[in-house]
């Protein structure tokens, strides 16, 4: 066993972790067993099921000598202090989104969704292919953490308003519950963006304490009945075209890892972040209709107000770009695909799109 | 060990393949050295190379214990005959699709794609969370094989005409290279369908043989080169929105594999089609440029074309409806989806991608 195998296998606190010299089974596939803190509560079952299923694949590529067993938020660590707790080894890993740390730098936000970013299957062509992954993590580097995209909710709605928004006047003073980049973008229109913890945001928007809220769309939304209480359902939700989870590791607890469970971690978010867009593209049609017929009032943004966010927004990333050298390595790299991406998927993908969505609405699907 | 476990491992042609009572791990994960033929030539490096990529995450997920070596058509097995290699045990596993054995009954399409069917995203939808996977399976019981997605391309384009195609009368006539049910629709239209190996397309096009062909899309299309005999690069390719490939195992040879076997196969097929899907949303975009660049003509059917096409499809699946009850069974359960996802999806994803796609159009990404 070479000296630096043991001094890996010492990090595990295992007897040996080689997968060089060492012909034993049991060497290569040390018995792990590991904790996992998610962000999102029980009753989001897609998004903390996602959680399950990362432990599941790890533990089923593994042979169940891997571990991972899930926490829901504040059983061991508060929901938006799981990315501290896998930074700090009080916890090996989290099953999070990237961007509830925007507040320690903004360049967090392209791990899960910028505003006017990429849809679901662009993220997952950058993140894979076009070496999002290689930049984010040379970024988590920096905070202790190793993290993997592990589900995606594709485009989200841009959530639940008590009045109809016709203009960007409209949003001017509009209490709305939103956070990190998309609450940013908004404030520059007059939005007062409010932080506010899950269980809170209904009764805040039956009392009137706040004016609107974003959640996530009809599936999750539906749970919560904000239908209710604030009617107008606006879409697209912008700020979050294709929005990541993550899988967070700690680094030295990743880094110590046989290479058969590094991959094993690789592939298990992979397929979990495919299960969890599957998912919801297979619960989200029929909750939107029960929403529909429960009195959700679907409205689109109107172009004027979509162009006066997207100005906005690029106003945000000016000034970000300017300032924060992570976030302009980033930005650049998404940005370059972007533009070749939305060029792309004009020609073979919305056209056939288009014209299903046209045989639908005239009755012929 | 149970008598049933012997049996297993007899057919394994191994020691000992209990995942129940045998607790020394050797049993549990046996040494497996498998081979799996490829429907697709070398030189299409992202179709081929999910096969790769499959036994790749396989012998990861494994600790190197399942081996899958891939071989390419003719290696072993002609390109088309993989399915019966695998269904008479000349081979363990095939990477293809399973729309090539629609002639043996034409269920066979609902594994890859049907004309006007699902986008590729959809496809996850019903084939991982609306009961696909479980139909397919019951499916290709009869035929003695187990399938899982393996690879999915996106939305193909419409192919390559040597002249411009503007109603559907200039379908009349027309010998086009398409295989399969997408072919058996064009027909109704008068399109002649020709079967012509993939090394012969380029030739038959220069020469007039035929008059347009599909292949697949940008990336792929570019190195055979078409664009200098057949300008006209028709989209969409509407009989295929979101075109599965597939992994085939003989069904003895699968139903014998330790469950951490089976779920590896399962784990890496989703993963690889995630990565097949991401990889093509990445080199597709430069690649239409490029042949932009290079004098193909972009054009769209028309809505004329395509509504013609539409109700010749429904033609089809009518006709086949009323003599097959495997292909009804399986038309049923993902049009009822259809229907549901193109409303669905025409509420934040088509929103968000046409303010986007604007935005490029008007120079602004």
């Amino acid at each position: 066993m070479k000296r630096r195998d043991v001094l890996k296998a010492a990090g595990l606190g295992i007897a040996g972790a080689s997968t060089l010299a060492m012909p034993a089974i049991a060497q290569a596939t040390p018995e792990l067993k590991w904790r996992m803190t998610s962000s999102f509560p029980k009753s989001m079952d897609v998004l903390y099921g996602n959680g399950e299923l990362v432990a599941k694949y790890v533990a089923e590529a593994t042979d169940n000598k891997f571990q991972i067993q899930l926490f829901a938020p504040g059983e061991i660590v508060p929901a938006l202090q799981a990315l501290d707790a896998v930074a700090n080894n009080t916890i090996e890993m989290a099953h999070t989104c990237s961007y509830y740390y925007w507040g320690k730098d903004p360049a967090f936000a392209f791990g899960t969704a910028v505003p006017f970013g990429l849809n679901s299957r662009m993220q997952n062509a950058w993140m894979y292919y076009g070496g999002g992954i290689e930049l984010m993590n040379e970024f988590y580097a920096k905070f202790g953490v190793v993290g993997f995209p592990a589900g995606n909710t594709g485009a989200q709605m841009g959530g639940w308003f008590r009045k109809e928004i016709n203009t960007p006047e409209d949003l001017k003073g509009l209490k709305m519950r939103i956070a990190g980049f998309g609450g940013a973008v908004l404030q520059k229109l007059g939005v007062i963006p409010q932080q506010i913890a899950g269980g809170d945001i209904y009764p805040s928007l039956e009392k009137g304490t706040i004016d609107a809220a974003e959640w996530v769309g009809p599936y999750d939304d539906e749970k919560i009945g904000f239908y209710k209480v604030a009617p107008y359902y606006y879409y697209p939700g912008f700020w979050e075209g294709g929005a990541y989870l993550h899988a967070f590791i700690n680094k030295a607890k990743y880094d110590a890892l046989p290479d058969s469970y590094k991959q094993a971690l690789q592939i298990a978010t992979k397929a979990a972040t495919s299960d969890m867009q599957a998912r919801y593209d297979m619960v989200n049609p029929p909750a939107m209709k029960r929403l529909a017929q429960a009195g959700a009032k679907l409205r689109p943004f109107s172009q004027q107000v979509l162009s006066a966010c997207f100005d906005a927004a690029q106003q945000s990333y000016d000034e970000l770009n300017a300032k924060n050298a992570d976030f302009k390595k980033m930005y650049d790299s998404m940005m370059a695909y972007r533009r070749d991406a939305f060029l792309w998927f004009q020609v073979s993908e919305y056209p056939a799109d288009t014209f299903l969505m046209v045989q639908q609405r005239e009755g012929k699907l």
